[in-house]
């Protein structure tokens, strides 16, 4: 039966025009709002479901609850954000009691305590259905300006932190959000355009080509590639996992050549920063192995609504 | 069995300490967040459940995504507020089709646009599941303060919104949310305490006497009873409908007995107001029926709980 998602989208989209505070709405990691007298705030949301964006087991109450609120850092720091505020609605199963969503509450409250996010509020349900936990987290740029999607420039150098693919193995659950590398990147440098990886590489470089209506050439060897993604042993290649596999979480930013060249000798983080392409004027994006170019398909999305059962959400 | 968010609501609270930009956390209609250079910023967010706070027939896809917004401009507008902005998550049923995603949405964004509230933002799922429904607002107070639950002052007035009691029957759906109300309000008076009515009149009320650490007086007589109250021809009397029916959305708020009096001759917008009673030193809640006080407890909840349908939801 088709996803009613995904008819649903540009028909919201159609329906809706930003004003007021709204700066951006629908369309970046987080939406960017502005009262007159002020700097931007940042707004994020998600929402898991049990049997759809995991199961128990492997999941466990805890991991489920700093997933639910891991995501949305995740989505703040893509902003060049600092999270300052989370409020959780959760619907819990009834049959699985008090410890069940105290534990929940305890996975997201040490994550939001180690990054100094409050929990402000919420609304908390139980029904005889299965777990769905939605959190939204309010957050302020590091720097005056929010980094979006949209600021990608010809000659650019594309980036990506930690390494990528193979994350259902686990990594999905417990993945740490690249609050501090995006902190540090805002310190550094001017960073253009950036974006996490929830999708999958190629998917998610997809949204920054073309919401800075640029291009992008794709060094296969540059791509970093994770343990998961090469013991994964399948019938898809280490590399094809780090391309397309969705949750990796990590962030995908682009700079000018001479930032990018700073940050390769100056960066300090114990989270690694690769050098994967090159943003071009002409649009598309291509995969050059050794001097070999081919077109580079915004894979990701459809693989994981398959396979990676994260991913059958679709941000506004 | 036990619902696992009784318990769980205390240990949150013993959990979170508001700092940073929370300037009022968990504990209000909306939290309350401040940057250095700004004002107020509200947040409020609700989720609802087919099955829990709803099921088809009665209600349809668009009276869902209108209540799921109108519950959350309704504490927007409790907190003294004017809501900017909405976040919507949504997990929703694949077999019902993208007509009825596309009807959920048409019946949220009809109540935005009259209240000028952009859709910035959600996350949209599908799944085999019944609806969820989550939305997150972002407003700013109207006056240069938000209104909390806890300013009530021993002789102050207690005033209630429109008419009360059984709207079980057909307006916890379609309910007007008291934005236009709240904003005449702040023009007019200094509101020293206000709350909407979710889990009934004496419940409600309690949650003001609590926070301000006062008592208050209820006048049997002035309390403005629902013509769905009169009719509901039940166990219970229409007084009783008034007093402990939860979703009503009206306000209730207390002025100075000057500035009381003021409104009842100034009130000029088309939703009714009645002064039901007055703010005492002493804490408790009375009800006066002639020259008799008998004592009112904070009714309203688990009478929703097993009836109501819509109020085993706890807010933060």
């Amino acid at each position: 039966m088709e996803r009613p998602e995904f008819a649903l989208i540009d028909w919201i989209r159609s329906r809706v025009v930003d004003g007021g505070p709204v700066k951006l709405g629908i369309g970046d990691d987080a939406a960017i709002l502005r009262s007159e007298s002020d700097r931007d705030w940042l707004v994020a949301t998600d929402m898991l479901m049990e049997g759809v964006d995991f199961t128990f087991p492997p999941a466990t109450a805890a991991l489920v609850g700093r997933k639910a609120l891991a995501v949305n850092l995740s989505d703040i720091a893509a902003m060049g954000g600092r999270p300052t505020a989370a409020f959780v609605s959760v619907a819990l199963p009834i049959e699985k009691g008090v410890e069940f969503a105290r534990e929940l509450h305890a996975g997201l409250l040490d994550l939001a305590d180690r990054h100094h996010v409050v929990l402000a509020g919420g609304d908390t349900n139980s029904w005889h259905g299965p777990l769905v936990i939605n959190v939204a987290v309010v957050g302020e740029p590091w720097g005056p300006q929010s980094i979006t999607r949209g600021g990608a420039k010809p000659g650019d150098w594309i980036f990506v932190t930690g390494t990528l693919g193979g994350s259902i193995s686990g990594h999905h659950l417990t993945f740490e959000p690249r609050i501090l590398e995006a902190q540090a990147l805002t310190k550094m440098v001017n960073v253009h355009a950036m974006i996490d990886i929830s999708d999958g590489l190629a998917a998610d470089l997809h949204h920054i080509l073309k919401q800075s209506q640029v291009g992008a050439v794709l060094e296969a060897g540059g791509i970093p590639i994770s343990q998961a993604a090469l013991e994964a042993n399948d019938n898809k290649s280490p590399l094809q996992h780090a391309l397309s596999d969705g949750e990796d979480f990590e962030l995908i930013f682009t700079v000018s050549p001479e930032e990018g060249r700073r940050l390769l000798t100056t960066w300090i983080e114990s989270t690694p920063i690769s050098h994967i392409g090159l943003i071009t004027a002409e649009p598309g994006c291509w995969l050059k192995t050794g001097d070999q170019l081919e077109p580079q398909a915004p894979l990701g999305w459809s693989h994981a609504l398959n396979e990676a059962g994260g991913d059958n959400d679709r941000h506004l």
